[in-house]
């Protein structure tokens, strides 16, 4: 597996967009936006892993609850693996609970599956197909 | 920039390591403890960046109270930059606040400087000196 990419929920997207790659030399990569799921997002390239930055486009998506309940800050960690299904049986095979049963397209275009954090030390961790 | 790393906060930092190099596949590169902050620490690599676990040697330290009041999960993101001083200088010039004036020697042996999540979206933010 790799690091592939460290999730930030964020209020303001272009303003956070605006940091990561003014301050911290990110180089914006694409923006992506799921309307069933009410996210919109940004990803950049920092070295060799990303940073990706959601944000709600309603106060009742689950990054709008996430904000309310925690603030703006980390959100969840992924991981790029080769074989996601594999990945999957992995976890749960170590007692973890996974949010997705199944794997689901995810806003890069590959497959992706959450492990819940719970059972993964407090971290909400994300498989990436790569 | 490059993503150099992520912090989690864990209460047993070897049932942590377990999880992470059996369940995630990371490699346990070295170990480090910080007495006069009442932390110790693992740091494991996943591709080309790293996970470091980090656990309380007392219950009063930074990371005891910060598992306290959050429970273990996401801690900090750190970036390795070529020149922490012209890093810390940019995080200043754009209205940032750094916990850490002066850089110091971090656990990977390197300077290292904080920036308050306060003024960073939300987010502990780290420069490691590479």
């Amino acid at each position: 597996m790799k690091l592939h990419h460290v999730g930030i929920a964020v209020d303001d997207l272009d303003a956070a967009i605006d940091m990561y790659t003014t301050t911290f030399g990110a180089e914006l990569t694409h923006r992506a936006a799921k309307e069933a799921a009410g996210l919109k997002a940004a990803f950049l390239q920092v070295g060799q892993a990303e940073v990706e930055l959601r944000a709600p486009l309603r106060d009742d998506s689950t990054v709008g609850k996430f904000l309310a309940r925690r603030g703006p800050g980390m959100h969840h960690v992924a991981y790029g693996v080769d074989d996601i299904r594999e990945a999957m049986a992995g976890a749960r095979a170590a007692g973890m609970e996974l949010i997705d049963v199944e794997p689901r397209m995810g806003m890069h275009g590959t497959l992706i599956a959450f492990v819940h954090p719970k059972s993964a030390g407090g971290v909400l961790t994300e498989f990436v197909q790569l």
